[in-house]
């Protein structure tokens, strides 16, 4: 199941980067389950992982490459995650970036190593070498569809966004592809995210960008509340586009970083939809808190809440539920005669209960609707924060419990 | 669904507790709905209430009543949970507790109310307060399971617990009941439960027991995470064993607290076998904490994890998922390397990955159980902890999402 059509877009090609696939039957389907992408001399990238303390060799090794030097090439495989894997699985994700390091011509540092599918088992290295040639030879600036699908594990689709901006005369062009279809599956698992411009951006405003795009958008996504040894997401500029350096103070940040906000989104909500067993597209929005802290406890708490996410499977609209993980969050001293609970534009809950005016054929015409919107109106203050969730089926238990067998 | 047979035991009458049921029509069953404890002149009553800030309008006035006087009555209804009502809701638990009070002749402060089943309908006291006589009339020491079956809502059996300790040469008896099976389920909801003794216990140590065995016990089971309005456990001492008054320092506080903390645990564990959709009863052990905090949080992260909870509905020893959430628990500079995971006696994780003895066969072999304890040794000092909970299985979806239609 999956929510909406969820085509992939007309990509267009981004100057300075070039896709490559390529099957190394990790996959047992014989699908593309590598690929590269070799980024133009100057290119910079800025990086944001997994949180997970458990997080896989690729993880840790990404990041010190990333502090050495500026990477030519990403490595991403599929079908193996190479995360609880010990001394060996650092090794193993070494050994990869040197071997493409070495038929590229580079440096083993300036290589970015992504796994993602089987946790614990061992990275098939001879396997993933080996596919390394076809992926290298077929490097093309208009791979973007075949990368979007090969770097997926469970999902049902694969996901991309693509836009261009202009930027004072100057045509920017944004293209990313991401994948995950749970928030964790460590039997084929993690969510990851390539994001790429031709723009040419300060590196500190490059990683800025990276962290706050990514933490409102991958960040405030959730499907079951898991989070991946192996997240990542990571924004290109390849600075081929023609125009002159985007710093802190250019006039042209803003726009820039609504384009480039508009493709985070898009991959994200793509995941979502992309859900395991998802039937709806739930957008939960905390409004009047007075903290971000706060506003994401609640926000989180519901997203999280079994009961709300089976309700909303069930297009019922259970607002008891939804008024007692607010009331579960951790918000002290909430005032519950003062808040409010909206479904879509219905008012559901107000003076510590259900609102006057509601009734129950409103709320269901709300609830069976495929995209829906909660919100939450705490009353306490300005800070307002939004998260993307899905509904629970019995096929999120079904994909779940049948996996390995 | 549930673990186990789950019988009720023979249950100790206590002496000065009398019970009484009887069917308002709530339930459209038929069934009892509701159940009256009458207790003597002398008893002392501590309770543990839940910290849902949406808390119903019975936990708000019972709170307040225990701080006025000693109760003689327990009032408890199922079908209706009298919460997210508003000020209507305050007056209509004020009125039930007159109304009985009238007929027993107590004040309205000396009676406890309680109420779990559907959020925010209206309370249909002229109902409940029509019952009260036949309650009345029929109260005996005798009536515990009946009185365990009346404040029954979604639970799929009813749940008892008691037990004689010798304390001094004195016979002390100890009984309780308890429902619920889903943490919440605001549809017909909560988790209650009610134990008495015919000890005689200094009060500041009854509500010390109150609050620390309900801490160890009621507070550490969790089936979906949910934290219901109305959730409240009560603790009563008749005084009627005949001994001298159990105090701080007396020799026998120790004895009666192990022989209340039995029924407890009983109590509690027999609520998570009685899950909603389980077939499993796990116990999640977290030994070499270096506090609370973070025990708790790695044992609730695992036991919340749909992908664990998934994988023990499918027998299924998928330790990289019990991993994954270990990982993403929020502990700062977990030692990966020096923790280690057990399936049963089985070792799973150990130096940053699977254990090298670890074989699928033997994961398998204790997956296959239906009682089974993860423990999750962190390696960083001397505080262990313990939660109980059960697996996630598509019953539980089904049950949720087809429950109001």
């Amino acid at each position: 199941m999956a929510v909406g059509p969820g085509t992939l877009p007309e990509f267009f090609p981004v100057a300075g980067v070039k896709l490559g696939v390529a099957s190394a039957g990790i996959k047992k389907t014989g699908q593309n389950d590598v690929v590269v992408f070799e980024l133009a001399p100057g290119s910079r990238v800025a990086g944001l992982f997994t949180r997970n303390q458990f997080c896989a060799a690729p993880v840790t090794l990404s990041r010190r490459h990333l502090a050495e030097t500026s990477p030519r090439y990403l490595l991403v495989n599929t079908g193996n995650a190479n995360a609880g894997t010990g001394e060996q699985g650092m090794t193993d994700a070494l050994t990869c970036c040197q071997a493409l390091a070495e038929q590229a011509g580079v440096s083993a540092a300036e290589v970015l190593p992504f796994s993602t599918g089987v946790i614990g088992e061992p990275l098939p290295v001879q396997k993933l070498v080996g596919a390394m040639p076809h992926a290298l030879t077929g490097l093309a600036p208009d791979r973007w569809p075949e990368a979007a699908s090969g770097i997926l594990t469970t999902d049902t689709r694969p996901k991309g966004a693509s836009v261009q901006v202009d930027l004072g005369g100057h045509t920017v062009t944004i293209s990313g592809i991401s994948k995950g279809a749970g928030m964790i599956c460590p039997n084929m698992a993690t969510m990851l995210g390539f994001i790429a411009t031709d723009a040419q951006i300060e590196p500190t405003v490059l990683q800025t960008l990276a962290n706050e795009l990514g933490e409102q958008s991958f960040n405030r996504i959730t499907i079951d509340g898991d989070t991946s040894t192996n997240d990542a997401c990571v924004l290109i500029a390849s600075g081929q586009y023609g125009g002159p350096e985007i710093t802190q103070n250019s006039p042209h940040l803003a726009t820039l970083r609504e384009a480039l906000k508009a493709v985070y989104l898009d991959l994200a909500h793509a995941i979502v939809r992309d859900g395991e067993g998802a039937t709806k597209f739930v957008t939960i929005q905390v409004n009047g808190a007075a903290a971000t802290g706060e506003a994401l406890d609640v926000a989180y708490t519901v997203a999280h809440s079994p009961l709300v996410k089976t309700a909303l499977f069930a297009s019922d609209a259970n607002w008891g539920r939804i008024l007692a993980a607010v009331g579960r969050a951790g918000v002290n001293d909430l005032d519950i005669s003062a808040l409010e609970i909206y479904l879509g534009d219905v008012c559901l809950v107000k003076n510590g209960g259900r609102a006057a005016e509601y009734s129950e054929e409103q709320g269901q015409a709300v609830m069976s609707q495929e995209d829906i919107t909660i919100t939450i109106d705490l009353k306490r203050g300005d800070v307002n924060e939004t998260v993307w969730t899905c509904d629970l089926s019995q096929e999120y238990v079904s994909i779940n419990a049948d996996y390995r067998s």
